[in-house]
């Protein structure tokens, strides 16, 4: 197997990172704060192995009960949880893509089989397809990579009540859209719903994520977890991030707004962007790859996402940064701009 | 499958923790100014996938290459790995009996079987007999909870010689002994030495393990990792810590020293105490078992750790803390004592 390829993180600086969907806005700074007067006990102690605080705050603010919530390492600790719970070697993991690519590499690391399921924005027979791989667990992502889209929540809800095994709803981008799938969790037993603090709250560099799902199947996940997965650094740092919301908030704010300034003008140069939920976009120019646009802009200081597979050549995914990131990014693709 | 069970991480406080194998010291004051001068760019970014600049700076510390070094989230982390890159669903994996209670919950996590192998201080037959279970992988702990004892390098050499599959070496309480299992790793591709941050750098609450092993195999072991597993606040504390190494080493003489007193006046009073090389102990009563010494000490505000297994009921694991913690340890269990 060939392993996840995550995104660049260039040692170099000066380069314009439009590359990881990182925030382009510091977090709160209670985070800040939070980790400097973290204390010498709390690095020399082992954390609450069930990050205790951080769950408790997360049931406040979700208004859920900590019993219905597991904090991870990261989201994509939580992603590996889930596969540990419900797939068995050569099982079925069933998704749509183009998504996330870590799912494939999750799956080959479980040793069980990829059922892919191509999907594009609106398809409405989704959820009767990804019931029909019969899989031991299902990822459905909303916002969807590298595009952007949504995938509804009655489709969510759909693949939930049709499947036997396990469906995740990875919300990994799910505070730059409107969602509502926690609402799906009171019936469906068998749903998990993923959220990171990677993007919306620009905690990247701290790795945490939230799983909500039954009580019965957070149990389950708690068992497989690594003993103490998160540490005291993050239980603090996510404790002072769901303090401040309004922080969070106002910088989402910010990037849809950016993000909508930014692809209309783009589109009115002749890049086709299908709509993004989230904070990224996809682009195409309809006479150049996407390898020729990663490299110019690249070449103008401006690191872009570039995927080399046959579904992804045409494009590049691009990051919403600041309103001058943006910019510098129009000015960048200018000369090549179709019209 | 019932889970690991970490010991007690009481949100009381005032209780002697002695039950979760901590240093009573403070991590080295470069952690803490490293922690607390982060900035939120750091926090806000990706770290580096492969936590580079604390590979690298490890590479320096222990004179290897960075392409032998791989960092976890927690020694916990990398063992996790290691089970992944080794064992499929129904294979073997091998261990001595007592020892770290984290090994079976793996096993049973990567649905494989486990061949424990009862051994005590000094056993001969040790290699031969892990050898000859043939296991796809085989954990060796040194110094080996909950006693301290020792595996001779000789012994893990004569695993990996004979072992077609991995053999772990973890060696999470390593820095308190005198070890050279690392000089092997250039002979046996298939060997991995695990080390913790957590006890001997006073880490705990920050999860930071080191694993070293041939290039091939570590670039195996990169691949099933998650994708980010450590955080950029724990690597950049984790290179401030291999900065310092005599903090850690003066910790650890302390340590050991408060150790020998302590044992020797314990052993004075008629308590059995196995030779420990580690920052903990094992205590027996000739006539009263374990729960009984825990419960009492219990009373008494010290925490220490009981195993309600039939191997274990006979005695208590205790942590070595400061001179004055282990006063109160051995005043505590005066009015119990043999004579």
């Amino acid at each position: 197997m060939s392993g996840y390829t995550p995104g660049e993180q260039p040692e170099a600086p000066g380069l314009i990172k439009l590359n990881t969907n990182e925030n382009p806005y510091p977090p709160s700074p209670r985070v800040q704060e939070a980790v400097a007067s973290l204390g010498e006990e709390r690095l020399r102690l082992y954390p609450s192995p069930g990050a205790g605080p951080l769950r408790r705050k997360a049931a406040d603010v979700y208004g859920r009960s900590p019993a219905n919530i597991l904090i991870g390492n990261g989201s994509d600790d939580l992603l590996a949880i889930c596969m540990r719970v419900a797939v068995d070697e050569g099982a079925t993991v069933a998704y749509p893509v183009p998504t996330y690519s870590l799912y494939p590499t999750l799956t080959d690391i479980a040793r069980a089989r990829a059922v892919e399921i191509p999907s594009s924005d609106g398809d409405e027979t989704l959820a009767d397809r990804l019931v029909a791989a019969e899989a031991a667990l299902t990822f459905v992502c909303s916002p969807n990579p590298p595009k952007g889209s949504l995938v509804a929540a009655d489709v969510i809800a759909g693949v939930a009540e049709g499947s036997a095994g396990l469906v995740v709803a990875d919300e990994a981008y799910g505070d730059f859209a409107d969602l509502n799938t926690l609402d799906l969790l009171d019936e469906h037993p068998n749903l998990v719903v993923v959220r990171s603090l990677s993007k919306s709250f620009s905690l990247a560099g701290l790795r945490l994520g939230l799983a909500f799902a039954s009580e019965q199947l957070i149990h389950e996940m708690y068992k497989v977890k690594d003993s103490y997965n998160v540490s005291s650094v993050a239980i603090a740092a996510g404790v002072a991030a769901l303090d401040d919301l309004g922080w969070m908030q106002a910088n989402v704010a910010r990037i849809r707004s950016t993000r909508d300034k930014c692809v209309s003008r783009l589109r009115r140069s002749g890049y086709e962007i299908p709509d993004s939920h989230a904070n990224f976009f996809w682009l195409e120019h309809p006479g150049r790859p996407g390898e020729e646009l990663y490299g110019h802009l690249r070449s103008e200081g401006i690191l872009v996402r570039y995927f080399d597979t046959p579904e992804l050549r045409g494009g590049i995914r691009v990051t919403v940064g600041t309103d001058s990131e943006m910019s510098a990014l129009q000015e960048a693709l200018a000369p090549l701009a179709p019209r």
